[in-house]
């Protein structure tokens, strides 16, 4: 059971509303996600969060499939279930194939072993590069 | 200082100097990276982690960009001081402008915040896909 | 389910009764938590926890509504689902309000992705204070 | 050395300039901190982290001692050496004094302990709080 | 619900099955794992997978029970459900008592919260070992 | 630099001078570490945290060696640079072998893999042990 009270669609007010609507027609999806439901507990930050969410995974100089799996990355590592959960999705429905799940997971798995490798011996960097 | 004592090019004995050489010659690089250099204080260690490297990091049905992207991820959202070092030069070296880097960064720190929030609501799964 | 034997309070050894008794009555609360009947099936941990977090979560400088968001904090940025859901009602029960929580979210959230961007940057401290 | 090539004041064009100029005018600070000088390298990143810090980090139903010992909670609990120094002199300048940084470290070090035996027991919730 | 389809032992093709059939004599169980099944919707990831973890996990110069220590102080650090569960089940199954899974759990507890104080403090280390 | 005032051997206290004498005759060494330096900065977290970690870390159903080795791998686990430091010294001293750091580098590295592929993959625990 969630910690907050979800805000239901038919009970949301009309800045709430407004914004549930353009999460369902950003997305495509016809319920909106229980994240929001619960973020729009606090208006302030269900609106600065899906402004945030909005400007950022469009397609730009990375593709959308690509911001998913970073996203999808992230959240593995992370152990977050709700997310996890979402972000697999998201990738499927982007056209990610399960061979390429399998090998992003064996990228995602192999690096969570040589970060606390490389952590263990406190081995300085090689290289400092600048972006 | 490192807590291991890294084993130099010169002192390697030819099972870990055969891996020494096949590292560089894989990455093209003309030093072997800190992090093997500290795996070859125990050799089965190096070799079972050099095998399992070079069989998840080439490229296949996701490109290698993408699998340094998704390292890059896993490295920041682990604090992984040495890792992140070194898989932000290999993404610039696979040719990630300073653009697809702002926008890298921007998705990792989103989701790092929002999977927080998730796990604060304890919020049920959406769905429950199956790839 | 539980991974050790929950100890029932009807079938307490007379050191672990007096513990749950305790428990109670500074909590003001009519049932032992989960947390503490895990505990209890080794009493020596019972005990030092116990005494613990009784010498810690009490007012002080800092008054226990402040220990509480703390504590929250620490438990949403581990993950604990049992830990944020006992500290999110132990914050409401100490009066904080939807819009508290909800100011309190964000905060925490906006670090978690700081945090992160950050560690990518590998940044120097700017100034190094003394407590 | 960091990832990134920071933007030195001076050479930071007319929109980084500005939010330059904003952030040690809010902070009452002379020199822009490493991490704003290190986002800056994506003016689109600066300008919204700079946004969402602004909305956030300002006296509200919580004040911003409490909304920085959150911060503080975080950061330690995410071991971010760069933003732990940052949030503790923050809240030092905001007046904690060090006997309110030792209770502040005795909670967060007391759940960073009770959360991770909490995940080991995998004790159920004792109650389902609403915000 | 999991976010791969299981491959069931009666649905599994000949390398999977030979996979499956080692994994059941040599831990001498008659249910194949589901983290194994899970990992077989990617036979390549169950082949390099399962080739790690029999090559890592027999007794050597540390014993199995130590081995299962080491996971299971890793799994509650990373708060892995999953795998909390089944190392603890792996340590009683090689003998671990109720009396010595306190005296984990006590270590574990406590460097957990010795490991975000440290890192609060941001001290340098005392000494530089050498292996 | 530290972000709290180390308190020097000569310049302690009665109370802390007591510990500090304690933590050097019972570790058998000359130099009190800088992680309960730190600490004496506030006597109660000193004192508070040196009864426990005495109360622990001694020979009980566990060796000295085993608690270590748990300790190493929370640390890693974690990715706490001074405790990391500090517990490989520690296992080395009680007399870890490098063969058998090396195995306990495997195991360590082999399950902060695994715990990141088993919450990808969302599986439920096969049994629920009881200790």
């Amino acid at each position: 059971m969630a910690t907050v009270k979800l805000v239901e669609e038919t009970a949301a007010a009309a800045r709430v509303k407004a914004i549930y609507d353009d999460i369902k027609a950003t997305k495509k999806i016809e319920r909106v996600p229980n994240f929001w439901r619960a973020l729009a507990a606090n208006p302030d930050n269900l609106e600065r969060c899906r402004n945030q969410a909005k400007a950022i995974m469009k397609p730009g100089k990375l593709d959308l499939l690509t911001k998913e799996i970073i996203a999808l990355a992230v959240s593995i590592t992370n152990s977050c279930r709700y997310c996890i959960n979402s972000h697999t999705a998201a990738c499927q429905k982007l056209g990610m194939t399960p061979e390429q799940y399998g090998e992003f997971l064996a990228v995602a798995g192999l690096y969570n072993q040589f970060n606390k490798m490389a952590d263990a011996f406190q081995v300085d960097p090689d290289i400092l590069p600048l972006t």
